[in-house]
């Protein structure tokens, strides 16, 4: 049992250190080569976009996933943190809409047509169904006069609605970073700086492509890892009956 | 249990019914829009390519996934079904070997280089990391040599590992289909045909890349839910002790 504790400690650090890396990836990709920010329905008000939903999306939204599997939280009243997990939540639901507004004004300004990419069909499910799943999750686990019927039906559903989400989002912002390269590297008439020519930007951004994989898969390994779940009343007995891992 | 069994056959139905349409759909967008198929070192025989890593990387390796969870073999020996989990892996890799030899010819016959775009990257980690998989499976699960202790170890880990390229292939796939609508109908002087104008062509491409995304997430459904898992000798007793789903 403790080593499962060390084990899920340094799988949790690695997890946290990949987010950050995420996010810091992201911002310096758009910082460095793609000119920064800006709120003015131009190209750097498109940038704010990969580092919203990035840190939105993927980061933030991960993080709040494995909310329950940190041992430390399992000695406390649940009511707590599922009050943290919810706000976690909403404020990556909020720099989400954010990462669409800055997408969508910018689309505006440039009269460049909305949602026509796989990417952006993808990306705007993704965000549907958070919302969906976000207002769900309210009414059902924090509403007082949610039955406790009714949240025993809801609770897989909700786990695998977030499972669900978060693997969309994933797919989103490979697809995303993989369209904003080709757009913008092969629409600029220097040849010499064509996506396919491995310039320094594709490098980077690629690797933050890379670094987006590797942050999903650590979430998902924790959140398939049985041995990881929170202990619930009465679970304790069962768990050395469980399976191996499977 | 019974209508847990009903459930699962219901799902199952749905799971080859999305993933013949992958299949059909794939073929279509192919035939109608790029002009076929040849094994020349032309577009034609990029086409091969979608064709080949949507069947073999996700419909088959899909299907081959959750085998062990239909309840009809789970009365018979588990060694004829791994038998037929290997052989239907092993056709899935084949088919994902010659899509990359598709595209692999198609860019040296026109000086485009390979591996550039983050698509490509995340679509070659896939394939060596399935290559990677089957051999480890072959040895540790088929071979009479293999140590029980081993196969207690490797089976959790394959089983991740199972589920981390699955999603893999899926983003793969959504990203590569997103890549060829933007390099072909951006890279077409015909400006009505781009793909920011949504023709017919994106729409149908795109609604494959739905049919993926539904896919995908029935087979991840499936895999994740324990109650559908093989029961093993001595396990019987032990699943009415598990948490609810979650």
């Amino acid at each position: 049992m403790i080593s499962s504790t060390v084990l899920f400690y340094g799988t949790y650090v690695l997890c946290l250190c990949l987010g950050l890396l995420c996010v810091v990836f992201v911002s310096y990709w758009n910082i460095e080569w793609r000119g920064g920010f800006a709120w003015d329905a131009s190209f750097l008000q498109f940038n704010w976009h990969p580092v919203l939903m990035v840190t939105g999306l993927v980061v933030l939204y991960g993080n709040a996933a494995i909310l329950y599997r940190i041992p430390f939280t399992w000695s406390q009243r649940k009511q707590h943190w599922k009050l943290v997990h919810a706000a976690l939540l909403l404020s990556s639901l909020i720099l989400s809409i954010l990462g669409l507004c800055a997408v969508f004004d910018f689309h505006t300004g440039y009269h460049i047509p909305n949602l026509y990419s796989l990417h952006s069909w993808v990306g705007i499910c993704t965000v549907v169904l958070f919302t969906a799943q976000w207002l769900l999750g309210l009414v059902g686990f924090l509403s007082p006069c949610s039955p406790l019927g009714f949240r025993k039906l809801l609770k897989p559903v909700h786990a695998w609605m977030g499972m669900a989400i978060f693997i969309l989002s994933l797919a989103s912002c490979l697809s995303g970073i993989n369209e904003k390269l080709l757009l913008a590297l092969n629409g600029n008439s220097n040849s010499t700086a064509a996506y396919s020519s491995h310039p320094a930007e594709a490098l980077f951004a690629n690797f933050l492509g890379v670094l987006i994989v590797a942050f999903g898969l650590v979430v998902l390994g924790i959140l398939s890892n049985q041995r990881w779940n929170r202990l619930e009343p009465g679970e304790e007995s069962s768990r050395s009956l469980l399976p191996e891992d499977n």
